[in-house]
């Protein structure tokens, strides 16, 4: 994979304020990154936000990114986990057109994947997928012959397992 | 509940590019509006995003803000769904301190919200919950007092369920 191609989950802890983002997001737009998924979610503590960030693009500038980030007052702290053991999640709701026939078939394929029926109408059923990006997407695949009216999915959520780094892939 | 305090979940369509969040989050900054989570994740169109916003707010200035998003060019569309029948569901990944005794205990309190174990470490747990915000918050409480390390939490993410309007609640 070239290095421009790589993704990198950042996680940030900032403070819970308005415009906070729109700084954040816009150091990222000024060197060209393109956030691939964000997720912006509470913490334990009401006046800090937790910041789930995946970014593609090179290692050397997006070291220096980083530490932009962490020179801003908004910013407690930003980690890259990309050579760290951590776990990743994200959540997908999908719209699916369904039959009477097709109903059935749908929530088979969503109980191998672990998903759930979030809501079923008239003529389609919502399904809730979770996990890695690549089983979201591969339920995804095996719906869009049904027919998906719609897609909302949250970024990637990322935390770190332990301190530890992952020796370095070459 | 008064005005300001009302949540909006908004949802919207945008061109995948770099520097488009930064001038969205910058709108609504600059009219005060604090958002309260956001997820920004792919749709099945790779050249668009979905956002799923919610906002904390006056309702009059919302429908501004929703009227001057709609003229970005970035902007496909955006729709406040407070007033329709929507699903909304978040996934948070919740770290939570355990010993041996502790760590079975924790697997219940997940097993009855119907969440998963993503990860157990020497003394952690990763408890990975999905739902509406109440139900993954009060999953949280519960968690609260075996020590919760980090938490995780993707924005909500919404899909309308009908295009059918809710009589409006006074």
């Amino acid at each position: 994979m070239p290095e421009e191609e790589r993704l990198h989950p950042l996680t940030a802890l900032v403070k819970n304020e308005s415009g906070v983002l729109s700084r954040l997001s816009g150091l990222f737009a000024r060197r060209g990154f393109n956030i691939d998924s964000l997720a912006v979610g509470e913490t334990n503590d009401p006046d800090y936000s937790r910041m789930s960030i995946t970014v593609k693009g090179d290692r050397d500038i997006l070291d220096q990114v980083v530490k932009q980030l962490n020179k801003q007052v908004d910013v407690i702290s930003v980690k890259d986990l990309s050579e760290t053991f951590h776990v990743e999640r994200e959540l997908s709701l999908i719209k699916v057109h369904a039959g009477t026939e097709s109903r059935s078939e749908i929530i088979e394929l969503a109980d191998i994947f672990r998903a759930k029926v979030a809501d079923v109408g008239k003529d389609f059923v919502i399904v809730e997928a979770t996990g890695s990006a690549d089983k979201v997407e591969a339920l995804e695949d095996l719906l869009e012959e049904f027919g998906i009216e719609e897609i909302a999915r949250t970024g990637r959520v990322v935390l770190e397992r332990a301190a530890k780094k992952k020796t370095k892939k070459s």
